[in-house]
């Protein structure tokens, strides 16, 4: 019985054997049927354990095993699993790393994998000695000792971050091939936890003239860049936990300003001023960085919000699967103006579509974790996700990106990416 | 000005001075109450940049930092945050580690600071040896080896895990003394990401004679346990991901049973068998171990859901309140019923109460933090958490608990905890 597809009564709602969404969900009545033939999903065999030589005892059984850690660390059979280090090394310390998507489930991503962005180094930051200064126009300026923060009423949010210039590849002429973590994964997803930053506005009472603030980091780059004083108002946390546990120093230790939904660099590391006043200081990472030349000659800058965004990340670039048969497809979806909505998927290059299961909880500016089932039945197939968010924007084709943006992109690529699977089940990053 | 505690025009709600939950919602409008007087919430100072001392630039600031890293790690100057390795060391590998509630914020316990409860140590196991089988009254025996899980559609949770022996010392005759996370730490929570069991089960086809599951580790101590099939079906998930990554060693790589708000026990660690059945194994575990005689001399067996429970992380035992002043009280509440449905929290021992803000999103069977101002006037006071959940079970005061149960409990102790606060700031576990 073992590899026959046929025995699956599965009906496609979609080209290229997208089937329903439904079926995911637990339910006895669906799985019954999709379980009546074992091979719909594989496994290694029958198995009975007094007969198989594979039930053979391993050498685990029969010793006493490690002991106990006082910080535990992966498996060492999942070393692979680290983010890639990339981009430009010169000078030392300007460059990125990128979280290994392809690798991850869920939502959350693990704080040791969340990709880096530096421009010079990591600075190892004595808590003692960190200062937080609020100045400029407010009634009285404050500074704030890390001590002094720990003590405020705090608040927890699951929110993604992402680099504004993530995807960049996505404009290159020709599709680059790499795995998708080490195309798209400049972004990644934590539960920070941290003081509102309006509660430390309100404490050194703004002036009415203010209207930007300009964030300082506390690296030997003294990053800085220039922020509406409404939006900091509305939901800007100043994080000092990171997945439960105090930030980790490459993504800001002691003290980080997290700006929902806003491109990575809004959101300073390392936070050591705030200075509040009445227009953006323009700064190097707000005008010749993070800024673009559109088609009509004029610049694109301060282009805050990260637009809605999805990827398919299994089956996803330099996997191959393993013939015929139901695979799940999943991935994620993000949107810096709120919660994903839907997310549809393709089988047949966009030909038609089907809507996949969104996994709970879908959180306002976070992750979610999108499947769908889906029959291969050996033939070629292209694979598109499609992200809609509750505001009703939708992700883009990449050509209509291009119309609108121009040849000279770098940043905020989120054109739906196209993984193209050949008869031999090898996946490959392809424009369609 | 500083210091001036009656700069604060905060109406207590409830005894000992707590104040309404919705002060810590969002709201410019009551915050800038509370910030209109510095020293509501304690900082260290008017700190002009231009002329404070403690604005001197520190070396990180003139010096590249350090590099990019494969897989990152706390900050040095965190290095105090580890799990504490207690009880039973002998024999080897059997006993527990406890995760340190007390240092951590939010609702994700990081992977590295799960707590332990090993039989016989953390087993070194090659995934590709690995196998899990399913046996017993069902059509197919099935055997999977990790690859062959991982191609199956997957979902993932948020649940919290909880030792049935977590905070067993609430049963001594004295409050024993210790950081809230080295009494009551045997209780973690991941995002879980794995295989429905139900899919499994179905897959093999269980026969309707079945009405029990005995599922088996494959540690040193071959660790197993009975369960009935009706809540494996329900809920259960094979995981393979735990905080989006792949398992740790000590938390069941590569495949671990996770069993949502059932006791620690149950949610077996390198799951490598499942044995459909007709009735439980009475194994060590579920007779020796995890069981407790009664005032009427019958024993509690199977007592597998674990009851809502919620305790203060701050401040709490070993902690010093540094004077008069609005603190944030914040802890931890669970259900292994479904979700809180609410926290109260009492400055008075009891006397009066107040209700909590849940800070969101509110899970099923996960940890959810609660928050509540609280404005210390310097007298001696003691504080209580009692959790409610949504199916309007409370949780019991000490007393009530032990006239239920008796003198010889061991597992499942959840009261009411309660920490003294005396003139000092001094925080201390009490019974009352």
């Amino acid at each position: 019985m073992a590899g026959k597809f046929s025995d699956c009564d599965l009906t496609p709602i979609a080209g290229g054997g997208l089937l329903d969404r439904r079926l995911l969900l637990k339910s006895g009545v669906v799985f019954v049927a999709a379980a009546s033939s074992p091979t719909c999903f594989a496994h290694a065999g029958t198995g009975d354990p007094q007969q198989d030589a594979n039930w053979a005892d391993p050498p685990w059984l029969h010793q006493t095993g490690g002991p106990f850690s006082g910080y535990g660390t992966p498996s060492k059979y999942e070393k692979y699993v680290v983010r890639n280090i990339g981009g430009n090394r010169a000078p030392a310390g300007d460059g990125v790393s990128w979280t290994p998507l392809e690798y991850l489930e869920g939502i959350v991503t693990p704080s040791g994998l969340h990709f880096e962005r530096h421009h010079n180094g990591v600075p190892d930051i004595d808590p003692k000695q960190h200062r937080l200064v609020i100045h400029g126009r407010v009634r009285q300026a404050l500074m704030f000792t890390v001590e002094n923060l720990l003590r405020y009423p705090m608040r927890s949010q699951f929110l993604f971050i992402e680099c504004g210039g993530n995807s960049n590849a996505g404009w290159h002429e020709e599709p680059i091939q790499r795995p998708v973590g080490s195309f798209h994964g400049l972004v990644s997803c934590s539960e920070w936890t941290g003081v509102p930053l309006s509660v430390l506005l309100d404490e050194a009472g703004v002036d009415p003239s203010a209207s930007w603030v300009i964030a300082e980091g506390a690296d030997a780059n003294l990053l800085n860049v220039s922020l509406p004083l409404s939006k900091l108002m509305d939901d800007a946390i100043v994080a000092l936990y990171q997945n439960g546990e105090r930030l980790r120093p490459e993504n800001g230790y002691p003290v980080r300003l997290v700006v929902p939904g806003w491109e990575g660099i809004t959101n300073v590391k390392w936070l050591r001023r705030l200075h509040v006043t009445d227009q953006p200081a323009m700064t190097r990472n707000e005008t010749a960085k993070y800024t673009e030349l559109l088609p009509s000659g004029k610049a694109r800058m301060f282009t805050f919000v990260m637009d809605a965004k999805s990827l398919i990340t299994s089956p996803s670039p330099g996997q191959t699967l393993k013939g015929p048969n139901i695979y799940e497809i999943h991935g994620l979806a993000w949107s810096g103006r709120g919660k994903i909505a839907k997310v549809d998927v393709s089988a047949d290059g966009g030909k038609s579509w089907a809507e996949a299961l969104l996994d709970g909880p879908v959180m306002t500016r976070c992750f979610t974790r999108f499947r769908m089932p889906w029959k291969w039945n050996g033939e070629p197939a292209v694979l598109k996700s499609r992200a809609t968010d509750e505001t009703g924007y939708v992700q883009p084709e990449r050509d209509v990106l291009i119309k609108e943006r121009g040849r000279n992109g770098y940043f905020h690529y989120n054109a739906i990416a196209s993984w193209a699977v050949d008869e031999d089940g090898e996946v490959r990053h392809v424009y369609s």
